[in-house]
């Protein structure tokens, strides 16, 4: 069914990107799934320039959100190998961690951050409905503009 | 009991305010409660002059750890709302993240973010000490001068 | 076991820090152990030089990680106590939360908190691979150049 919806939107699970350090992507913890800080790289595995610096600076408002939302692509990949690929496994999103690299005088961090928080809503509906923090960082890792992190609940 | 501690502190709780955005201010998974990160609005839905800018900046150590504390009273007017207006409910804080607006040269983050887990202590006792995190942000929603989330145990 | 290991690294455990505020070093809830954000404080409870200040600044990627490393060796020993003296308890580490005290232009933030990730590798093998988040920080408590929190589980 999740599988269905997202293809419907048109979005294609790239493979779950492999840590950029010595981590791992997920952890399960009884029913908890705690996902590692996603970066917004694109399904080709890279970071596109338009998604790279800040907030403020050279990332638009409209990029800042699209690298928002392939943050949250990336943490349902991560979710998608978590669950052993049925993503009708997950219960709840139930917090998303948005960082945004953002100048000193940027706070439309919400609007930003709405990018990852709106996809889940539309792949996963009322279950998709999180808590949620965003703030605005001095820097991210590769100068991404946008990492998220995530806490699902599965079955 | 907490209620009559609430008044007795002379707090009253807001209205537990609505998300910036499209999420929820709060998800309950097993018996934990995990809050959305709430930012320093006062009892009448405002951000006060004081209360927005940053740290070593505009805002003084007062006002910050003000604003710390309005965020921690709308944790607990969130926190009110999940447990169905019982916070007799809460069993433990268990951890609190502080994310104060602050300029690269203010490291006295620690004495902010008091202003919330004082509070606290204040209203719950030995259940309300929690393990903390509290970082200086390069911005915040609506320049915010500080933001709170937390995770809460309840039965 | 793992008092063997710590031995066999040439690590003494410091006493558990205290606070440096009004709050607890760790909470449990369930079997989840939830750590206070911790500096980069040496054993002998001070913070060097070296490890204070900002990366890309006066802070040197090798005293950088070293930093994340020492804020590691005080999470074990927050952990140590939460298990009353028996890390041989703890079946997972579960998330790390490293915030780095960075430029505005600095992202070489993973690297840094490999210092934290690798000790949890090296301590408890293939149970202290963990999820991770890291981010750049405007500035961090007494300036010092890292903060790392964490999640363990416990039995």
């Amino acid at each position: 069914m999740i599988e269905q919806k997202l293809a419907d939107l048109g979005i294609t699970l790239p493979n779950a990107p492999a840590p950029a350090a010595n981590y791992v992507p997920y952890v399960q913890s009884g029913n908890l799934v705690f996902i590692a800080g996603q970066v917004c790289f694109g399904a080709d595995g890279k970071l596109a320039d338009r998604h790279k610096g800040k907030l403020g600076g050279e990332v638009s408002d409209e990029a800042g959100k699209e690298a928002a939302r392939l943050c949250a692509i990336n943490l349902l990949a991560q979710l998608n190998a978590a669950t052993g690929g049925d993503l009708d496994r997950v219960t709840r999103c139930v917090r998303l961690g948005g960082f945004v690299n953002a100048r000193p005088d940027y706070a439309a961090i919400p609007q930003i951050v709405n990018g990852a928080s709106d996809l889940m809503v539309e792949v996963f509906g009322d279950i998709g409905r999180h808590a949620r923090s965003a703030v605005g960082c001095a820097e991210l890792p590769f100068d991404c503009a946008v990492e998220v992190e995530g806490i699902f609940e599965i079955k």
